[in-house]
């Protein structure tokens, strides 16, 4: 009996596909637009836990590999099975089952998709307040696996602040249902293991997540610096006055211009909201005032704006980008302390600016540090020379985020994308990771692209 | 050579001693105190993390367990070495690295008093928030290795919410170094399984931990309930309306009268604290008083009183409590879904009163639920008999949690105390623990007490 008939046997004849599949690596789109089309590969899609534990026995008897799939909108790569191996759709795992608004809670599949799921919640006045700008593409599994984090994570945090328990299906097949809550110390919390793991672990099945209800007010507002370290500075204070901004977004001068702000010529946009109960997020409204000091205020515009374009950088808009040949267009987002975040900029900005565009806002802020977005692209005179500045850009900006001590992703995930450079940021924390790998994935049968597949 | 001069040429003489080790698991101090003295056992003072590594190597070489051991307050027996093992006293890890007033991070030793620390921040106007009533007996590793919570944490969260970063020696000597921050997506946060692994899986030397700016303004109030239900609602809707309160915690009746709260009989005692900006702490110490709705307002001097005897549960009360023949006294902090949080006191609070005393206070609130710190004692005819109320006890108060979905601990963690009881509250987690605990501790040479032992 071959493969594909085995696998009809475990999980039924219509839920076993085979095509290729890919996530939105913009460098395999890049390669797969020159002619390197990815393989055929089967794609199974179980119904069902005891299935998924199926597959993974087989899988294991096999010796075949499997990566989970969500979404597949992931932009680094560790979704790229190689022929012979093994694709697990989550997407039958799309049940609600329930959504607690006295405790706050949602119980969840793992591929209940993630704009929905936060439609649902809104409906009732609550929210996850989990907003990637890929969340209309994403899955609840896939938000997990890839550590992410949103537009809105000043205030609510990331994945690994709102995910109260974990169901997964380990490689051997046995199963871990979410622990008890709010907070327990009977042991680590181990369920972290799988926030950013890519599926190398196991399989995400469900989750519980922490809710949060709707804020009564929200005060948004644009201010317009006249130098980035001014703006750098507001939002440092903002961030270490106990102030947790609903949103916190500083553009550069180049991505102020390119978003639409409008602003003096060289001026960078910094778009702000407080949110909660009326008369704190006022206060708050206030006391940001306050910080930004001399910077022109712009009212409440800028902030209306970037609600209307919050999901602007989606799916469609960067295959259309990269359908034309020679064409190349990423985004590194890094992250460091406050005070080498200026020094990052000056020195990432060039080092990307191989094409046309070269952008940075600042967004995804703590009391220690921020994020500092990079947009990146242009166009070669054939693929080997867009693969090159491409390639350039990418060597530029990680070696800045090892030399000044940031890291090398803030929310991305590593994937193929940065497996040349996982184990300079990991240090000694590298052989934890192959611990723990071989501790729980013995068999090796799991993604074996995850965290740069390093062995 | 025996083991003594081996270890001797690895610290030097003057860093090796032999004595009786325990933490202040009561248990294990009735049972002391009924003439079951711990073993005498070899004690090593390492300085720098090379030592620390050749006295892993040591160990593993000579498969003699070894156990880190900070202040040695923690109160689960998860410090409690046997004949022929190993202990670590890290104490000689006391050096504050730095203390990063424009990032708010500081970076120490494992070995530094946790209390020392936050006056030395505080002298600088900075906290790292973390109030455990033990601090002034801890140190920054026994913090990170018990998984600690102290009694600010509804606005500064737990230890691993201040945690950027981790310095361990892992079982085979091999070294890892805190990775960048403020927050990383290069795989999963592997420093997260140190927080509550008790010892079992290496040693941990040192950390970059998250500070905060002292509070411009902090509003102290206490209100008193007529009926507990009517306060926990109270700190529900507090939490779920996106105050981050310094400090709130819920008096049942009767700890309310022991903790000599000036209220009518049979009221609870809410005190409660918001603090930030001036403006802010004040609007919020406003909508507090909505919550509070019909609640006596108790004005300021609640605050005051709590204030004054935050520390008072010290280690020295608790042997002086336990040092009568027949006396027992525990504490046992649960957490559950706001939800259940009504029930699980209904049905601990008979299950402890097994003695004189049983009390219970509701603090480390969430959106999500809240922990119920327990505290019981009383007086046995005998020893057996002491022992048997206090099993009993413990017995009631685990069966409760588990039965209701509540977490067996809350902030203690497992050691020896909760050894019965945490595979149930893990469940297919107890799989993950043990595939980790192989990989990364193969020789199985880390403290053998640690998350209840299990192997």
């Amino acid at each position: 009996m071959g493969s594909r008939e085995e696998l009809e046997k475990i999980v039924g004849a219509t839920a076993v596909d085979e095509r290729p599949v890919r996530d939105l690596w913009p460098l395999a789109i890049m390669q797969e637009r020159a002619g390197n089309v990815p393989p055929q590969v089967l794609v199974v899609r179980p119904a069902g836990r005891e299935q998924v534990a199926a597959l993974l026995r087989w899988a294991t008897s096999n010796r075949v590999a499997v990566t989970p799939m969500g979404g597949g909108s992931g932009v680094c790569g560790a979704l790229a099975p190689a022929a012979g191996e093994l694709v697990m759709d989550m997407g039958a795992f799309d049940r609600v089952f329930e959504i607690d608004e006295t405790n706050l809670t949602c119980k969840c599949e793992a591929g209940v998709n993630g704009y929905a799921l936060e439609q649902q919640l809104n409906s009732r006045g609550l929210t996850l307040g989990h907003y990637p700008s890929s969340l209309p593409g994403t899955t609840v599994g896939g938000l997990i696996a890839t550590r992410s984090s949103g537009q809105e994570s000043s205030r609510y945090g990331s994945i690994e602040d709102m995910v109260l328990g974990l169901a997964v299906v380990l490689a051997d097949g046995t199963f871990a249902a979410p622990r008890p809550g709010p907070r327990s110390a009977a042991g680590p919390a181990l369920h972290q293991l799988f926030l950013g793991a890519e599926g190398g672990l196991g399989v995400v099945v469900g989750a519980v997540l922490r809710l949060h209800r709707l804020p009564e007010t929200t005060f948004g507002r644009g201010y317009a610096f006249r130098e980035l370290r001014a703006g750098l500075e507001c939002m440092r204070s903002v961030m270490q006055a106990g102030i947790r901004p609903l949103v916190m977004r500083l553009y550069d001068a180049e991505d102020t211009l390119f978003s639409g702000y409008d602003v003096h010529d060289g001026e960078c946009a910094l778009v702000i909201a407080t949110a909660g109960l009326h008369d704190v997020a006022e206060a708050e409204s206030r006391a940001v005032e306050r910080f930004a000091g001399e910077a022109r205020q712009l009212g409440e515009e800028p902030w209306q704006r970037w609600q209307k374009h919050r999901f602007d950088l989606s799916a469609e808009r960067l295959k259309a980008f990269l359908a034309p040949p020679g064409s190349y267009l990423d985004t590194i987002e890094l992250a460091g302390s406050w005070t080498v975040l200026a020094d990052l900029h000056a020195r990432v900005k060039p080092a990307i600016a191989v094409g046309g565009l070269a952008l940075c806002h600042f967004s995804h802020a703590y009391e220690q540090g921020c994020c500092a977005y990079f947009t990146f692209g242009g166009s070669g005179g054939d693929e080997a020379e867009a693969r090159a500045a491409y390639g350039r850009a990418w060597e530029g900006a990680m070696s800045a985020a090892l030399e000044l001590g940031a890291t090398i992703s803030h929310h991305h995930g590593v994937g193929q994308a940065r497996a040349r450079w996982v184990a300079d940021e990991l240090g000694g924390w590298m052989n934890v990771w192959r611990a723990v790998k071989n501790g729980i994935d013995p068999e090796r049968i799991m993604n074996p692209r995850a965290v740069g597949g390093s062995q």
